[in-house]
């Protein structure tokens, strides 16, 4: 999987920063999770071709997270799209998209499906032989879900050296990725651990924001291999953060802590602070492996 | 009056454009002309404070002159704004812009007034001492209305060398503005021609985007200091431009030549071009004194 921060900022774009938007790459299909105004630009910046989107995940309808979507439908048009998009977001989200087409007297030549979500349980939006794609249920003002994408590691790796050494014809590496043992020239019949790495577990990225400290959501996203959680504020501004139904850097630790990831990416910062740095400190009290987010930032999971 | 072009492209911003927005400052009073995506980035940008903006006037309800709407109005809730804000703008725009405020549970801590347009008629819809604003009805694929900004000039500029040379005391210098003769110190009346410039005529500054090639929009335009008129296309797209109903920069010019007005800006250039001063080197054909807006230039009319 390959993640990149299109933005990271909570509220409205500034002249250098632009609100939630991100790409995830899951061999071969390209996601784009929210899409606060703004992210066509920051697409291409960032050299994502707009048309290899082709499904996109809104987690509430705040406008730093979806006010740059009639946008990106439009340009889509223009790019000259044929090939479905797949958008899923809260109910409400096909009424704006609609009216805002139908204003303009406006269309779309591609296929243009709209999944609106209202369950308060994780279900599945996406699963094939490669991904899945589930809703992570989050507590904020509005209706809001996080996203669960997991690849499914089907293979295991081939340790070439070793095929060659035990005189494994090519034919067979295909076999031996799926876990069946190989045969040498010789004719013996050489283990499948000694010419393959253990299968690797299944890659998980989780997507949390917007959302307050919510330990309901830990049995969903455990042993994710990173973890996105949005940090709008410092423990200086816990109560605020609770009445706007927010976390702190502080939180979003406890979190990644409480479920085991292996990494935790904190974003959606709010305006206020200028050294982003404190927010790194602060969530290192309780959690060790973290990164802060920032507009361009590519992740390897 | 002063101009900031914030954006002139066509159709979708790219990684360094935007679409239409302008910002027009009048004797103290600011209006924005048009608000495409990102509109709020280039604001910043171009040092304008968003909270100086008193009305914003929308053209159509295409995306690009639009879809920077909602996130503006959220912003100005988010740095606090108590005036009230005046928004012009086709039938529609009100019920757009309510479902994006409703569907993220949002509000306005300021008045929103929301005057929806519907006159096929060029109508007042501000007069002041100052100014007047009235609409250009524009013939695009859907309802649109340019704009004619009036600054009323109702004071002459006093030659100071002048009345200091005549003996008139700094007490008749507001009359004298306002037409008056002048008394000197040895009781002489002193003409008003003497002592100050002949009063200018009101500026005038006409917004006319999108439109096809429309000459019944002259009347209105007639003698304009400025004309801002979209040339989306070169002559040699005259088919397109026609089909889409906008204008070439010949086209632009023509209506500038006819409205005989002072000086034109050509703008909404389609990205399919790379050189711009080809639309400068066409439009000179039919009219001389033409400049092209980019982002950030800014006009003294």
């Amino acid at each position: 999987m390959k993640l990149t921060i299109l933005g990271c900022l909570s509220a409205a774009p500034n002249k250098s920063s632009f609100p939630s938007a991100q790409i995830l790459e899951i061999r071969g299909s390209s996601f784009l999770i929210d899409c606060g105004e703004g992210t066509q630009i920051q697409l291409r910046r960032c050299s994502v071709k707009l048309n290899s989107i082709e499904h996109i995940f809104i987690s509430h309808l705040h406008g730093d997270h979806f006010f740059g979507l009639p946008g990106l439908i439009s340009s889509l048009r223009l790019l000259g799209r044929t090939k479905p998009l797949n958008i899923y977001g809260p109910v409400g989200i096909k009424k704006v998209i609609t009216l805002m087409l139908k204003v303009g007297d406006s269309w779309t030549n591609y296929q243009l499906n709209i999944n609106e979500l209202s369950s308060s349980e994780s279900i599945v939006l996406l699963e094939n032989i490669k991904f899945k794609v589930e809703t992570i249920p989050l507590n904020h003002r509005i209706y809001t879900n996080g996203f669960l994408f997991t690849e499914y590691i089907t293979e295991k790796k081939l340790i070439l050296k070793n095929a060659i050494d035990y005189g494994i014809d090519k034919t067979q590496f295909s076999g031996i990725k799926q876990g069946k043992d190989g045969i040498s020239y010789k004719g013996d019949i050489i283990k499948n651990s000694l010419l393959a790495e253990p299968k690797l577990d299944n890659k998980k990225y989780a997507y949390c924001s917007d959302t307050c400290f919510y330990p309901e959501i830990i049995p969903t996203i455990k042993n994710s291999s990173v973890l996105y959680h949005e940090s709008t504020f410092l423990e200086s501004h816990k109560e605020l953060a609770a009445k706007t139904k927010h976390s702190t850097a502080k939180q979003a630790a406890e979190i990644a802590r409480l479920a085991n990831v292996k990494k935790l990416i904190l974003g959606h910062f709010s305006l206020r602070y200028k050294d982003l740095n404190i927010f790194k400190s602060e969530a290192k009290s309780v959690f060790n492996n973290i990164e802060l987010a920032f507009e361009g930032k590519k992740i390897i999971i």
